[in-house]
């Protein structure tokens, strides 16, 4: 069949719409028709060519909501009319990480979807000229139609609005899953979380959620600070107004009882590795737990002195948010349902696929949380 | 009254021995015959002059063992008679750290143990002319007679001989809590220990005792390999003999189901903090836990790229096993008493107070495992 889609022909250009071939699903495969997909700051990475492991041409976009059109054989989780959201994080239930217990690494597929391929070895997007065109994180939603391993699809309810539950693919599930099943956070404790964009205001809302008493937010732009605390945010600290940040939390989470001070954890969603070593050494001494969200550049290392890891500091990173696609997904949907989390006000812009460059621009100068596209 | 100890009166000098004057107990503290004492690398730091925090005069030593002599006002939960072990770390049950139920790190004498003071600003020790000298860790262990805080001293019972039971104040404690408390080591796990010293080994016997599988040890040294054996290690690498200490791990923990290989659990024993990185590096994506136990030189630094925390790796630290002393230690020696742990193998010299540098010598070369100093 031929479909849609926006395809990144080269690092640094921008996305160019036009047709291209999409063959059926195969055996284990699922042909889903996107009906919407947010963009990420993943696929910029990509696209700028900054990320080492980017291949070209390729159908970026890995954010997506849509519904099954047609199963290959074997298939038996989902159905045609099925709604569905794309996982690239997939859960196979099979593999020595699924059945762990411990991780949401599913490596079912690793292989191949790093190499921009169905597990197979192959692609079903092509050129009209014939020319492969690589899968992107085992999802490419920038196409109207994708096809994806059945793994790699959660089931969700009908009646949820695709042009939504598509940020729950990435952004919502990344940031709520990390404060859920990565840092387990409990009633009562005293967060930070660094950077206040899509992430950081998911990762807000999650600790909402689990009942934090301070979610202290920290970001260089005091623009971000209403739409924070209209997640949950209830402190805030430009670090440009303090002289040193890690001292300013550890101040602000002393209590008459305790005047040790430090959170009890903190989320780094910057990216920057000198930001990650103040999250760490802001928590408390003890029992403070860390979590690495940010994607730092090739190459860029985190440091600090073991004393901070032997004095009870933990440090540790979330992937999709520790969340097993097709079992958690579902559930964040639910939420979003039944308003237990909020995604609306974080969509601030709407656009059509032949707009979708507007989107990477409106990330790129900041002026966006999310831009969804709507096919 | 006088007593006797091995003083230390400047950095980088032999320790000499002499009669001191000791002070009673005041309010809160107990005065402790000390039966036997160990001599631990930490000792040695502080001796050497490497430690930035040392101080000197000062009654070194923290790993002993003896009998209270008379308790001070106040004192309810000890009598005179009771068997007791110092506690570097102590626990008051009282303060937000031993009431968080979440870290060992009790603070509520933290301020002045660190200035080799009592807590109440002052020290019980001098010399005949009435310099004054101070404590050392909370206990000073170097003198046949010591005065501790109550919430320093674990009791535990009398039958268990003091010149074993001594290592139970520090390295025992620090390997086998370092698996029991901190990394919470589950049976079946497999295992990595670096550095086969007195606390590596016992860190292989926590994880035998653990129900471990796989305990496998690294050293530069392969004359370290049969004792490490005795007391449970079942691989061993000496790290010349393989390219790369990181993918050999790799490689012996892959099964044929599980193909991508790493160690559950590592443990640095070392103080490196190239080993420490290697030793976070080895574990398994998705789940692997490293501990850090050594203690790095002043200003070292641990790094690694932030992807192998992302991609489920957690680097945490332990300090004196993660165990609350008071609780802790006394069922610690009723496994020892019991033969659950072993310990007499690992002390390797036994000496008199006037020999206790001839300890300190073997321990820098290398030669014993523990010296033990029965007065
Ligand atoms: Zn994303
Ligand atoms: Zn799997
Ligand atoms: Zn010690
Ligand atoms: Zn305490």
């Amino acid at each position: 069949m031929r479909t849609r889609a926006a395809v990144a022909l080269e690092p640094g250009k921008p996305l160019e719409v036009m047709e291209v071939n999409l063959e059926g699903p195969k055996a284990g495969e699922v042909l889903v028709e996107i009906k919407a997909t947010g963009i990420c700051h993943t696929d910029e990475f990509t696209l700028s060519g900054d990320d080492p492991e980017g291949l070209f041409p390729a159908i970026l976009g890995h954010e997506g909501a849509g519904v099954v059109v047609e199963v290959g054989p074997g298939v038996t989780s989902v159905q045609p009319g099925d709604h569905v959201i794309p996982l690239y994080t997939p859960e196979c239930r099979q593999c020595p990480s699924c059945l762990s217990g411990k991780t949401n690494l599913c490596t079912a597929i690793r292989a191949t979807q790093g190499q921009g391929l169905m597990p197979d070895g192959t692609t079903r997007f092509s050129m009209l000229d014939g020319t492969p065109i690589h899968h992107y994180m085992g999802c490419s939603t920038f196409a109207n139609h994708t096809v994806l391993p059945e793994i790699a699809v959660a089931k969700v309810r009908p009646d949820a609005p695709f042009d939504k539950i598509c940020y729950i693919g990435c952004g919502v599930t990344t940031g709520i899953g990390a404060v859920i099943n990565t840092a387990k956070v409990e009633i009562g404790a005293k967060a930070v979380v660094f950077g206040l964009g899509g992430i950081g205001l998911n990762v807000i809302q999650g600790l909402r959620l689990a009942g934090a008493d301070m979610i202290i937010g920290v970001d260089l732009n005091d623009d971000k600070k209403p739409m924070a605390e209209r997640f949950g945010m209830t402190h805030f600290i430009n670090p440009r107004n303090v002289d040193n940040v890690v001292q300013a939390i550890v101040e602000m989470t002393k209590t008459p009882f305790d005047q040790i001070g430090g959170a009890d954890y903190s989320f780094d969603c910057t990216g920057n590795v000198a930001v990650m070593r103040d999250a760490l050494e802001c928590t408390h001494r003890g029992w403070g737990v860390s979590v690495v969200i940010g994607v730092a550049p090739a190459g860029a290392e985190i440091s600090t002195r073991p004393f901070q890891l032997v004095t009870g500091r933990i440090w540790k990173g979330s992937a999709f948010g520790g969340a097993r696609g097709r079992t958690d997904v579902p559930r964040i949907v639910d939420w979003y349902m039944d308003g237990k989390i909020e995604i609306d006000p974080m969509i601030t812009h709407d656009l059509t696929l032949d707009r979708i460059n507007e989107g990477f621009e409106l990330m790129r100068q900041g002026k966006s949380i999310r831009s969804v596209v709507t096919y």
